[in-house]
This record gives structure tokens, C-alpha cells and sequence, in this order.
């Protein structure tokens, strides 16, 4: 049984993880891709998209760009000293033959929601600006999908961007709260468990000795990654983010602690604009229920994430490497290889 | 040596220990104490403390009334849930003969920082309205006084009124943040670590069962604060909000973890209204050292602080019974002993 996913996201090399990820998992079907500014803008997310998915012999999956706006405000310019001013690390891929989709991110997600009533999940791991879109577009939408996972957000672990806001959610939090306050279920990733989800530089030589193009490229990128983290953790490695959400995503990797609170985003101009304002009052007797909460916040994970990851990406993309078209594998020039 | 100390406070259960421990502390001098509405109105407050002064045979220090309102906005009415009706668990202390000081709580901490030049240690178990304004009184005060010691906030723990406002922060957020804005360094002993320094129901007998009237009556008072936080803890036990941060500021317990980090109070409207926004973003390399930060947050304590709670009111009260006044003493009905 795999399960069709549509992934938002902002190609962004912990994106990139995400989407070799569900390209490699057997619970995962890739029906859709669409791109929104973070990271890099969407047009850039898309076409890092594209050529991933193209070295990765899957250039059938249709990427949409969407949103290059947040709802309020305009695009801030990425984070070029996270993922690099190409967003994957200055790692140079081969052009994709492959166009984008006429559609917007939103129309995608809208489209294949209707495709597969009650089976499609959908996997946020950049701003939420396309699900707002979408949600706006189809007002049935919470209906017609199976679940929702974002990546984003600090529950009670300190923010990435202010003291407690999370990149994602910091850069439209006017569409988070829409997204939070929509009848559905969220799961929430947080940076509660992917900070502490973490690759290591053992895990990265692994990618980079790799026969497959596939996991060296990616091993090239977390290069990059690393030397952001090196400041943040002391070492070089970093955190897993958006793989993170998308394995939990399709069920492949199980939360220990995962409490279902109310949640809110906050929209203010004060400084706490961009925090997902999670009720975590519960924690001192384990997170009794809670009527009405409808976001499911994943704190800690039965397992260690990475070495599931690393064993996916290599299973697969070893696997398949002979599928891969050799236009697309010859004519890839790995950065400082 | 025992420092000087005034205390700010809104006499409240937990207030009435910090009151009773300063007292018992060989390490300070109680030198004046301000009340600020918060559980209580300060009025009912300052009532609070000269009964409880009284009964523990110090009607000498002095007792200033502060401020009923917060800077912006007026009292809320208290929290007879949490504290009582009467804000010490509807026990009856036998009312003070001594009375109420002329000069405001403000004046009060102005005065006692040029009595005791450079030596005044300032605890502040309240809302922070009387000290807010007591720099607008005296700018020189920063400059002035030893220390300044806050119970109030939550770092990277949930709050206590909101998801993450704490009581005392919540209810003045523009006094907090005038006082965390001033020329001095502030320790914070927000809820990371109050809510962890819990005073169990064996404490509590022990407080109960002890010849002298100041711990009986302090016992009578944990069994309704006890009941409020059963809800909370699962079990009758208590938080030690407001007697830690007096122990801190007196020297008598040491921090484990403490980061001097930049930290801002949200005084806007949105969701994170009250939220102490300390940036604990150096977690994961243990807190480096911050240019420019002041605020010194308590996250963890060498030892656990309840024991020593109990042995110096057991020690100091059941030591100084027969100095308390016969007319004080034994007009002492606890309620339902």
C-alpha cells in the first residue's frame, strides 16, 4: 500500500533530503510537487525540483510552482547562508528536460485532492502560503485529504529565526494560521524533535561514497548544511527537518511523544510574531486529552531518525541507479567533489 | 554577613514562604516589603503580610502598599482559585496590631537603595509594577541596588495563564518590560524551574505537625494550593514559585544551569501577550556566553530545594517560638486544623 503524497516545499537542501526520501520510500507514491518561497523563491525551489527529480529518474512527477509571496508582505530573499545561493548547496545538477506544470501549487494540490478523495496526505515543508492558497480555492479541501504534516513551528524548543519562531511558519504566518485553524488535523514537526533528529558527518561520507549520483549529490549539499549547523551544534552535522516530516508523513517512522494541543499562530507585530503558540500545559501529567485540540505536536520519536534515512536513500537509489536515463547521470557535475 | 533585602510581593500563598524563608534565612535581613495587586489586591496583600509578619514575631519590618493597577489596564481581581479568597488559603491569621507604612512600595525600594548603597538585594515575587515604578522615581536605581531577582516567565517551559505567559509577567507585561530593559542584570527564576522545585505532601506534614505556629499555618495554607496544583501534577503537591526565587537571591541555593541571555517581554496584543521571549537559541552548545545580554535565566538547581525549604522554617521558627509575642501567637485559628 503506498500512499499518494503531494509535497509543498522550498528546494532548500533539507528539501532535497524530503524529496529523495519519498521517492525512495515504498509506503510513498510522489503524485505531486508544488514550490513556494523560503529557502530559495518558488521558481528557484521548482527548478531545483525539477532537476532532482530528473538525476532521480522520477522527472514524471509534475512539479507547480506557487506562491513567490507570503500573504502579507513580500518574499524576504531566502537564506542563501543556510542552503547556499543556488538553495542545494552551490551543487551543480544537470538541467531537467522536463517544464513545469501549468498549474499553481494550490490548483495542484486542489486538483490531485480530487483525484484521491480521502487518500491524498499532504506533506508542508516550506511556508504555508500554497495550503492557504488551496484551502481558499477549495474550501472542501479538509474533507478530501487524508492527513497533513508541516514541518515547522517550536512547541517549547527555542526558534531558528527569532527566539521563538520558525523559519516556516516566521515566513507567513498569516497562512499558518489559516492552515492551524482549518477543520483538519495537523501534525506538526516541529523543531522540537528535528533538532534533535540529527545527521552526523559519518552518516554524510556514507551518502557521499555512494555509487549513485542521487545520494552523492546529496551528500555534496549536506557539505554545505553542515557548515551553517557547525555554529549552532558545535560540530558539523545538522538537523533533519524536512525528511523528518515526510517520513513521518507516510508512517515509516513512529513518534514517541506526540500530545494533541491547541495551537495557534501569532500574527501580531510584537516578538513573538511567527510562533506556534502550542498549549503544552499538559506536560506535567504526560498531555491529558484535550477537547477540541486539533494539532498534533510530535515531541520525540520511537527511534533515531538518520540511520533510517541514509539505509532508504541508498536501498533505493543504489537499486535503481541502472533506471536512471545516462543523460541525466553523466552530466552531473558535483561542486568540489 | 546577611544582605539587606526588599521584597515585592502579592501575599499569596507561595509569597507567604518567601516571606516566612527570608525571615528564617541566616544569609538575609528583611529590610521593607512592598505588596503589588496579583493574587490579591496589594491592599488585601499588605493585610497578608503584617498578619503573617506578626505571627512570626517581626511586626518590625516595615510593609508599604504599592500599586493596585498594572502600568497600562487595571487589576484583574486576583486568583481565590490558586491563593484563597483571602490569598492564604482561607486561613484566619490573628490580625496585626502594627500598621501599614505612609510611603508607597516604590518609595519604599527608593529609599531602602540609598539606605543601603550598593548592598540592597530586590526580590520581586509580584508583578513588576512597583519596580517599574520605582525606576521612574529614582533613573539612579539600577545603580544602586546589589541584585535584582524576578520570579516570573517561562523560558522554554509552558506558562501558567496563557501557553506562554506567566502569571506574574502577564499581569503588568510593561512594567516587566521596563524592568528587564533597565541598566541592571536581572535573574529570572521563571517556570522552568519553579515548576520542577515541587513541595511534596510529606513536606507539607512535616510543616503541619511542628510546634510553631509559623509552619502550622504555612502547612494549613499548602493544603488549598495543594489542591489547585493536583490538577496540574496529578497528585496534591505544590510549585515552589516565589520561596526559591528569595533562596536564590539570598545565595542559599545555587543554579545548575543559569544562561545570561538577551530576553524582551511581548507587550503586544497578540497571543504571546506576556511571554517573557528569552532567546535560548545557544541550547545546543551549552548556552555560550552572549555580548550585551542581562538576563540571567535559572533553568536548574544543584540541589532539590524543598528540603532545605523546610529546614529553615523548622529551624528558625521552632528555634524563636518563645520569642514570638503570647498575644500573637496564640490568637492563631487555623483554619480547619
Amino acid at each position: 500500500m503506498t500512499a499518494p503524497i503531494y509535497l509543498d516545499c522550498d528546494t532548500g537542501i533539507d528539501d532535497a533530503l524530503a524529496l529523495a526520501y519519498l521517492l525512495a520510500s515504498p509506503l510513498a507514491s510522489l503524485v505531486g510537487v508544488g514550490t513556494v518561497s523560503g529557502n530559495v523563491s518558488a521558481a528557484v525551489g521548482a527548478r531545483n525540483t525539477l532537476d532532482l527529480l530528473s538525476l532521480a529518474g522520477a522527472a514524471s512527477v509534475p512539479v507547480a510552482v506557487g506562491a513567490h509571496d507570503p500573504l502579507v508582505g513580500s518574499f524576504h530573499g531566502g537564506a542563501p547562508w543556510v542552503h547556499g545561493s543556488n538553495g542545494i548547496g552551490e551543487v551543480s545538477l544537470a538541467p531537467a528536460a522536463a517544464s513545469l506544470a501549468a498549474e499553481s501549487a494550490a490548483e495542484m494540490l486542489v486538483r490531485l485532492a480530487h483525484t484521491y478523495p480521502g487518500a491524498l496526505r499532504v506533506v508542508a515543508i516550506g511556508p504555508l502560503t500554497n495550503i492557504a492558497e488551496a484551502l481558499r480555492l477549495e474550501p472542501a479541501l479538509p474533507s478530501l485529504v487524508e492527513s497533513v504534516t508541516v514541518m515547522g513551528g517550536a512547541a517549547l524548543a527555542p526558534g531558528n529565526i527569532t527566539p521563538v519562531a520558525e523559519a516556516n511558519i516566521w515566513h507567513d504566518p498569516e497562512a499558518a494560521a489559516l492552515v492551524l485553524a482549518a477543520d483538519w488535523d495537523v501534525t506538526l514537526v516541529p523543531l522540537d524533535v528535528t533538532m534533535t533528529s540529527v545527521l552526523e558527518e559519518s552518516h554524510r561520507q556514507v551518502l557521499l561514497s555512494s555509487a549513485a549520483p542521487v545520494p552523492r549529490a546529496l551528500g555534496e549539499m549536506l557539505g554545505y548544511y553542515f557548515r551553517f549547523y557547525e555554529d549552532i551544534y558545535g560540530r558539523p552535522c545538522s538537523a533533519m527537518h524536512d525528511p523528518l516530516a515526510a517520513a513521518l508523513a507516510v508512517g515509516a517512522v513512529k513518534p514517541a511523544l506526540a500530545p494533541v494541543v491547541r495551537a495557534a499562530v501569532d500574527t501580531s507585530d510584537g516578538p513573538g510574531r511567527g510562533q506556534t503558540v502550542c498549549d503544552m500545559r499538559g506536560l506535567y501529567v504526560g498531555y491529558p486529552e484535550v477537547k477540541a485540540a486539533r494539532c498534533r505536536v510530535v515531541l520525540s520519536l520511537e527511534e533515531d531518525f538518520a540511520p533510517h534515512l541514509v539505509e532508504m536513500l541508498l536501498n533505493h537509489f543504489e537499486g535503481t541507479t541502472a533506471a536512471v536515463e545516462p543523460s541525466e547521470t553523466k552530466a552531473v557535475p558535483i561542486a568540489a567533489a
